[in-house]
């Protein structure tokens, strides 16, 4: 404000007359005057620790004549892929034993969209000491290395094998839940490991979860900040679910959320859909329209 | 399938005895195998057009053996502030006359958000000559020119003045509409000017509505795939609104909606707490918690 001056009035609300100016009526003082302070004053938090920087937040960083803010670093991800019936997409119709690798692409887009750097993502040669070497060249380059598929007690599953003489450490190794149980996680070499099952739909449910936890302690993020489990009502019945704790895939619509037809985890057409994951207890019984429940984006 | 299967029955439910397998009783022809088609079959709609590739709608796409898609060109946004009054962040306390420039840096992060690419992010000088040259050279290189500020009628708010020369033709050039009353949009050069008001709240709140709604169409997106009206609880009472459609900024908590406390369009805290736009037509009574209102992730 100029030295004297005690209140603001726009110019549409004036005219002039020769050398004065005439105002209208009602603009006492303080009229469009903002108090110092009233937005917010020194030593005021604005930007809590984890807060994502972006069309908002950098406003309220900016106005508070900040240049410089102190972020985190990304973290490196490294994605392996096994499994010898994935072909690259475009290819797997060339093969009759093949499918299109697809969880990789999905996985490599939520950890950038979460804020860390995909360094790799390589289906790895489906042998023991190619995908050991692998390990071991990833373990040296990323934060996390994730491991797709290889989960099971086949012969030639090797997800978990492969970092065994990396010195993995299991912090565990399956999860009552569905779908998604293969997921496990482990240490290498001062490395996280995080192990996702093969079929798509829980890959992306774990990852939903359990990748977007950890990327999110990495970069000093609490997991509540990251994983928003809000309560919306059921757009339709919802079926029991079975013993395991069950995340439903979802749609939501005007009318509320919308579990889709189609639970199996082995589809991909329904990944495109379920823009939210319903969280259900183990052995919840069925509900109805109008119903809360607790849900998650997905 | 191997020819002459008919079922598959996982390795833990199975034993070798000699040469011969024992498996676990009920597991009946067509176990565990997918038929053909029952996720998604040749000619089906995946993805629909203006649907955005993320981590979900990826692996849809890779799983449909598509290495190819058929994406749109981001469009290219230049972005100008103007007002004399602006430094930069970090410099604005070195002058006694000066604010923080933050409108350009949260529009920029909306643009990049929104699929778009910002070719350009300038404070113009704020005389007319400059500016017009400015206009010119930025309407010459991108798709969208957005100007921050000076939409009033003061001797120096030069934002639509600027592009006159370059041949504006104004589709509107007002809204009813708290905050946001000064937006407007034209074309010059065959290119798209979005003016938005120099207020950061106001400056965000019409960015996210028309902003964001350009840039969808300018991608092929629908604005209903773009923005989406959500029905939601109110956590706490809301005061009745005057005589123009309101977007009043709130938060989204466990209990619902709650909208923040200080709705003057100049706060820049409040846009780090709002998440979300209420809706609020024209003259609305004052709402109870637990009453449903209509908006819009922010």
């Amino acid at each position: 404000m100029p030295k004297g001056a005690d209140r603001v009035i726009m110019q549409e609300y004036s005219a002039r007359e020769g050398d004065t100016v005439r105002f209208a009526e009602g603009y006492g003082p303080g009229w469009h005057v903002r108090a110092a302070g009233s937005d917010f004053s020194a030593g005021d938090l604005l930007l809590d620790v984890g807060t994502r920087l972006g069309s908002r937040t950098i406003v309220t960083a900016a106005a508070a004549d900040q240049a410089m803010l102190k972020v985190c670093l990304r973290p490196k991800v490294a994605i392996i892929g096994t499994g010898d019936e994935l072909a690259p997409p475009g290819e797997a119709h060339l093969r009759a034993d093949a499918v299109p690798e697809s969880v990789t692409f999905g996985i490599a887009a939520m950890v950038q969209h979460a804020g860390a750097e995909v360094i790799a993502r390589i289906i790895g040669d489906d042998s023991l000491p190619a995908l050991e070497r692998l390990a071991g060249e990833m373990l040296d380059k990323a934060d996390v290395v994730i491991v797709t598929g290889g989960a099971s007690v086949g012969e030639r599953d090797f997800a978990k094998p492969m970092f065994v003489s990396h010195g993995l450490e299991l912090l565990f190794s399956k999860v009552a839940m569905k779908p998604g149980k293969p997921v496990w996680l482990g240490r290498a070499k001062g490395k996280w490991v995080l192990g996702l099952p093969g079929n798509p739909t829980s890959a992306m449910v774990t990852a939903c979860l359990f990748l977007r936890a950890l990327l999110a302690g990495l970069q000093g993020q609490s997991i509540t900040q990251v994983l928003q489990w809000r309560e919306l009502p059921l757009a339709c019945q919802m079926p029991a679910t079975g013993g395991r704790e069950t995340f439903v895939r979802a749609r939501w619509g005007a009318d509320g959320l919308r579990p889709l037809g189609n639970q199996d985890s082995g589809v991909q057409l329904a990944l495109a859909q379920a823009d939210w994951l319903i969280r259900s207890a183990p052995n919840s019984p069925g509900l109805d329209a109008g119903d809360t429940v607790t849900a998650l984006e997905f």
